[in-house]
């Protein structure tokens, strides 16, 4: 059977190209410092994104995880969406590696604004913890793949500063925010302290995210990374895959938007769904099913019977993501299977 | 000049009852477990307030912390209202000190409902940390005193009860809530599995509080009090406090309340002041000075010139709190300090 | 029974002065910094000790976790010895609160050196962590009370200021060192950058104990403190026997050390028993019964059959502390006792 | 110019053969559970190990990091050697990552016995942290990869669980440990509730190791393996070396002992340096430079002038390490090498 696998983009095996690149690739020991490949990705990371220095990490959580540790001090206050990644999806690891109170907010579609961050940045008083970070997302994964402008970013991080207060970005899907403003990732990521982003996912790289900033931070991250484990050997391996994810897949992303555009008014043509058509911005898809007579359970159980994966949010919600490998027949195919499964 | 101190019943003097008392007490190594005043003390709490054993702490946050440290693993995810002095008051301990992640949910003044609780609770996932407490406050300080009803305690313990997730109640003013309700202690703190009240605050101890709950709960809250630093050796002294402040002082809070009632009716009456007469419960009162032309800082100037004492909360808030020390005259006076001001 | 009590130098009961102290002492809210008593007693306390700044806390422990939690960054390793109180009976607090890794090295009878203490110091090293703080006691419990001589804490100090790393000493009985070397308390607590002293043990206060500083590590203490729990309301009901404590108590420790001279003396005396000379300087006895026939239970239990009571510190040591409650009859009758078991 | 890097095995590069693996590799989403690749590499590992189960982790530090999460709770206390890697060279990570205290012991050529263990776990007592873990190292690696028979690994797994202590063995190079023992790595893993081996270092895989023990502990490991950062998404790439590294690599080893004996022997009959023999018994070679009139800084420039590379332990011990890349020619020139700088 066909398999349609919405499921995330962080599914994407490596392309040809890829394994090619891992099998000739000249590695070292990172550890020492002396992985060839491995220096190569986290300088070609850091210009991309127009920061000092990068840090080559296996995953994004840990990225993230690695920022938080480095900017804050135990005890501190972070604030960040009630819905991001950082709150939702890593375990707790805020207050579990690094202690800290998580201040959560509420976005509009996941964009946060400077007038509610401002009123949770606290005051100085004895009983207060302070505040140590702030956290944005873009783009927002449970927003729907939702992408905050960049006067939104400014205006945010020109509060922080002001404040004293670092910034750090999840950018695991910084790359499809940039193809969505049509504008380079430094202009992003321009309006931060630090970013993290995702080679795996929409770039197809088996492994790996990166973590971006000034070189005293980036520093002090590696001592972390080394901390948590992650400090790898001949790493070269996978770098050699993450250079290929940079440098030549940004730039199809722009396809899964397009087939996530069809797959969303294909839908919303669809008795019993309504897309927001304002969220079809990248290529995640949030569709809420309560007129469906479909819970997510068992609507999920339908479309698997036809081969189509999708991902149970909540009670009445599924995700789709469109990424590498999955093209417009698919689309198409998944289109009658859920006609058909309506009807 | 004559001073009427509404910051806080904090500030309450230990009454000659109690200081002669603390002069007489009996006591003995409270960490070898010697210290009769002390286990007199703790026997009776723990009668007072229905639970099988009870602990002394320095103070109300540490009975707090303690709770958390106890009925938690490191990692978890805890609800609690965004308002509640956990969150707010207490440096950051949930997350420094027990390493959890908060959930802060919006109560309606204060008070939360089952719905909202049972939508935060966490499902099973690899990405999730588990929901391993649920916070209540009773009175609720930054709400202004009020008092969850006891039929809202029941509901959300038995959520709790069904999900296997303990309710710890900061019942710092808990004798407050059951002067208002007119009913035993014990009848809010059934509904929860452990719970925290003072002895100082409203009851005037100089020093204390109690955390109460199961045997094997306060045997192991009392090892985390030993490693925070909380075991004291004669505490017998500040025991004998406490022992008064639980047998005379319960029942002379039906006074502050009258008081507040009187300083609420009162300043409702004068222009630019509006008082929500819902919330009118306890010994707390909010006023929101939006409508007078001042914000906290001045007005809490001006009244301080003519002696009357008050907390600023926000920029157009601020806080009144009666208390043994305040009488009937007081109020009066502070009645015409703040018409004076207003016009 | 007459009850000659050894076990604990913390079983002291506050002296009448004291009582009269705390019924009359003038107090108020310590949170918000208004209890003269406690003001009066920190500034008298910093006098004393030659430091900025001084801040009471509920208990010795907490002294030390505070100055742990201030010198230190979680992660960081510090240097401590082997039988030290904060790594020995401090509840594993140095890792729990402060997330510190103990590098534990061996003292001759507790007293470290600086070469020891060199060879601890941690190198820069991605794999390494930081050495954070060096901790010293003096006097040293488990080694029998035994002095650290001045030129050892001198010659450590310089060392530690070498390297950057503070030194923080647990000097919760710093009063008997100082009468043993019959110098002020200054002389010693010049030699470190934070000193913790007790004024309960043996100088009878009930509570309490002082942590010692320049200003602004003490400022940064006390938000600890509040974090911890330790910030309490009306404490100067407690400080006001703390003064007494430390005005009219220190000059008798001189009786304690010749209580426990005649003790030792005196139990070296008796066949089966033999006392190290050299370590009988404070008030603490270690007495080895390895030749005695009896192991710690056993002859714990005999003694405590005719009302003296010590402490088992291990299979064939016990341990005998002298006190504001034990005179010279004591002594005596002791010794009669101990001789008519061993007969 | 030649190099023969002695610094360490984990430079060893990956094999043609592994290479050619991970260009063919089936992958999948590990966080799913859907990597082929890395599915086969647990289960053969677990098989080898002799375990229920066991967990593809990016690193040795991160494998004995989640071993300390897994077995212990927070302010516990663990038993491990001085010189022990975890305790070491993992960053302070008990301490940072799990909050344990740590009681190092001293073992014999880093061979503990069950005596220096026995004495080391706490009894139970209201100051005390409880013992939760005892840490062994097999071949011990600052020891010079000294191997610790099997009845010292029973003596001491008996006597743990005795006092239901777990036991973890960061067993890095137990495939050296099984060739030196002549026995299958089985029969040293039996002897722990849970171990750590490397597929690189001197299996050669380029990243990896393994955490076994049984299926319960696993899955925890698990979450915790996933809250660090080390879920990694098509990690069968790695896996595919690892599952060469398991199946091929393990019988060579006996070579690189043989080259270690050569080059032990050979440094022995230079004048200047005396070599334990007792000690050559693995791959790991400590060297004492005192009586060559050169410190390690020194030793090592000179070697490094002409191709061969060592790691200074301190002032006077430098480290060699044999391995995949070090044949007997490279044996017999480092050999020439250190003559000449001797003479």
């Amino acid at each position: 059977m066909k398999i349609v696998d919405f499921r995330s983009d962080t599914i994407t095996k490596p392309t040809e190209e890829m394994r090619k690149a891992m099998y000739e690739a000249e590695v070292g020991d990172d550890v020492y410092g002396e992985d060839p490949t491995i220096n190569k990705l986290e300088e070609l990371a850091a210009e991309k994104i127009g920061k000092e220095a990068a840090l080559f990490v296996p995953s994004g959580t840990m990225g993230n995880q690695l920022a938080l540790l480095t900017h804050t001090e135990r005890g501190q206050e972070i604030i960040l969406e009630e819905n991001s990644h950082i709150f939702m999806f890593e375990v707790g690891g805020l207050a579990f590696l690094s202690g800290l109170q998580s201040k959560i907010v509420k976005g509009e579609d996941g964009i946060l604004n400077s007038k509610v961050i401002k009123e949770a940045i606290r005051s100085k008083n004895i009983h207060f913890p302070q505040t140590g970070l702030i956290c944005l997302e873009n783009t927002h994964n449970m927003a729907g793949g939702v992408v905050t402008p960049l006067n939104r970013m400014e205006e945010i991080f020109k509060l922080a500063q002001q404040h004293r207060i670092p910034v750090h970005l999840d950018g695991a899907r910084i790359f499809n925010a940039s193809t969505y403003l049509d504008c380079d990732v430094k202009d992003i990521a321009k309006y931060c302290d630090s970013v993290m982003f995702c080679l795996s996912k929409g770039l197809c790289a088996p492994v790996g995210s990166i973590l971006a900033g000034d070189k005293k931070f980036i520093e002090k991250a590696k001592k972390f990374r080394k901390l948590l484990g992650g400090g790898m050997r001949q790493a070269g391996i996978l770098a050699a895959a993450g250079i290929i994810a940079l440098e030549k897949m940004t730039h199809r992303l722009v396809k899964d938007h397009e087939n996530l555009r069809k797959l969303a008014f294909g839908l919303d043509d669809i008795k019993g769904i309504n897309i927001d058509k304002d969220k079809i911005q990248t290529n995640i898809l949030m569709v809420n099913l309560k007129d469906t007579g479909y819970n997510s359970d068992s609507f999920v159980y339908e479309m698997k019977k036809e081969g189509v994966l999708a991902t149970k949010i909540d009670e009445h919600t599924i995700r789709f993501v469109t990424h590498y490998h999955i093209d417009e027949k698919d689309i198409e195919y998944t289109l009658n299977v859920i006609k058909r499964i309506l009807n």
